[in-house]
């Protein structure tokens, strides 16, 4: 593959990210044409309902897409959404060449929109940054391919690994830098998680406010119904994007908040407690794709246990508490030899400011392809 | 301060740095001499007892050091110690300026190169890179400041902050890469330090292996002498350079250990234990500078907690033990309020594949000017 060909799926990639946060349940999408090395048009998928990349980036070509070349992150759709399949756009405007970044994950469609160019004659090229390309759209292939939710556990530790004091205090660990970022990526995602006890410690709001972006969803893990009425996600203003998960059958309670605006879906039981794969089944069968789970330990190690973290993103913030106590990032059973740990692979590290991003997959996850 | 400046000190940093680890108890000194704009000689200092950096770099210039202007990382001496006064030499050289990085920290000696320079109409230009400067002799500022050794927390950690299983397993929790980079650590201190328990859970042999350098003093805190007869660093070839601190006098344990080639030094009490500030007096005192601390959790806690450690270097290795259980970085008392926590300046993050490297420094001891 030619660096040209790449530098141009690059660009492509950059107009996709435009639309990160803003197009689930659709995968994000970016599009450029070239014509004789110059580039004619471009787009990005900018929200479910709305044209797709390659509309944009054909309307801005116009008549020189005839002959041209499309890179495009995603295989064109060959099928009746929303909008018409951008498969039959690209075979109407003549245009010579597509180069793929990915085939699309959906079963139902996979490799449907390649053939239906290829059937008129049209060059498909596929896996030009395939990497690259399903990486930006992570929680749309998981989602996609098992029906369940991508999930990302997010914490912020200090650099003995603590979450919190063993008091339960965990204001602040990181610094603005990082807690901003954090609304960014609540920002992207549609829901956030967390346990009742987290919000029993902390009664988070669990909203974006340090930057621009839509609220997620908040999906509170409380097994019991221990979530006290005067919680900020029951307030008048956020109770309506709330799920609250629970093993419970107290009628009346459930009543309650569900006359506060808030959805409550009943789980199957693992011990008592919310069993996580059944609750992600029923997230992803509601069209949730991405989720953070910001805690607490208790859930964060059943998750991890279970094999439900697909992405680690940890802050380790210059401080530390000197001692043995303290809540670490996971509760529950540890494994008791290193040669069991579970292994991650570390995909990215970045400063804000003092304060140190890791980002991490399971290992036997980290290889997509 | 002009570029030209920095970048002929920014060279003379770079050939100090070539004898970290060789030099002590002597600073480690690098010295550039340019003339009209090119350099025309330069000199590190190589070893102790060895000319110093200033006498090489005179040398190498001959006659072209008449005029010329000099940038030396450290102030130069004005004393006969076992080579004579480089202050002397410049002035018998006939330079015009000398550029100085730091004044020499020792306060027997603290500016008197300077004045001597200053007496002969010499320009003197002293803080070129101040802080790189004194970064370079971290151990031999605070050692002759303080008499008290420059102590460095080495540990490598989990992403969930566990140093070992609970099971006391911690092999392997890092890579390669930074196993061999500690090994480096290793070859540039005085000592190397472990608590007992170590000891007796990996019977280290705290050597230089992975990588060329001589190894440093192994000091066990060892307050009732449980050092097992068969431990490697009782070893034939080590033993002479093992030093045992202790509360014990169990003359009997004692004279045995001796016999074997180690030194036992007796400290006070600290509620049954080693009190490690006594027993850091004891060992500035004898002329180590330098110790890297590398565990176990107690000492670590123990030494943390009376702020007796000067920088910390983390290794936080991809992997997850996934619960609570496990050993972490101190034992001992933590602190109960985020408030309270030992807050750190994070000075540098670095790759090892996988891993990643945190160093830093306790905050009221970042700045050292």
């Amino acid at each position: 593959m030619t660096s040209f060909h790449e530098n141009m799926m690059r660009r492509a990639l950059s107009l996709a990210r435009k639309g990160i946060g803003k197009t689930s349940p659709n995968p994000v999408v970016g599009c450029v044409i070239v014509r004789e090395g110059v580039v004619v048009g471009e787009g990005w998928h900018r929200k479910a309902g709305t044209p797709h990349a390659e509309v944009h980036a054909l309307r801005e070509a116009g008549p020189l897409a005839r002959g041209a070349d499309v890179y495009v992150t995603l295989e064109p759709c060959s099928h009746f959404g929303r909008t018409p399949p951008c498969a039959d756009a690209l075979v109407a405007a003549g245009v010579a060449r597509v180069f793929v970044g990915m085939v699309d994950p959906n079963p139902t469609v996979c490799g449907k929109g390649i053939t239906r160019l290829e059937a008129v004659g049209i060059q498909v090229i596929t896996g030009v940054l395939g990497k690259e390309c399903r990486l930006i759209n992570e929680p749309f292939v998981k989602h996609v391919s098992t029906g369940l939710p991508f999930l990302t556990l997010k914490s912020a530790l200090t650099l003995d690994g603590k979450t919190a004091t063993a008091l339960g205090d965990s204001r602040w660990i990181t610094n603005d830098k990082s807690r901003r970022y954090v609304h960014q990526l609540r920002a992207e995602v549609d829901a956030v998680m967390v346990g009742v006890g987290t919000l029993l410690a902390d009664n988070p709001e669990l909203t974006v406010r340090h930057v621009k972006g839509k609220n997620p969803l908040r999906i509170i893990v409380d097994s019991s119904l221990k979530i006290p009425n005067e919680s900020r996600v029951l307030g008048d203003d956020l109770a309506r994007g709330t799920i609250i998960a629970t093993t419970s059958d107290d009628q009346e309670r459930i009543g309650f908040l569900e006359t506060r605006g808030a959805q409550v879906i009943r789980c199957a039981s693992d011990k008592g407690r919310v069993d996580l794969r059944d609750l992600m089944q029923r997230l992803g069968a509601k069209g949730i794709q991405s989720i953070l789970l910001e805690g607490g330990s208790e859930l964060a190690g059943a998750a991890l246990r279970q094999g439900l973290i697909d992405k680690f993103i940890l802050f380790y913030a210059p401080i530390v508490l000197g001692g043995a106590a303290g809540i670490g990032l996971f509760g529950g059973k540890s494994v008791e030899r290193m040669g069991r740990a579970f292994r991650l692979e570390t995909a990215r590290v970045r400063r804000f400011g003092g304060d140190v991003m890791i980002e991490a997959y399971p290992e036997e996850a980290c290889s997509l392809d």
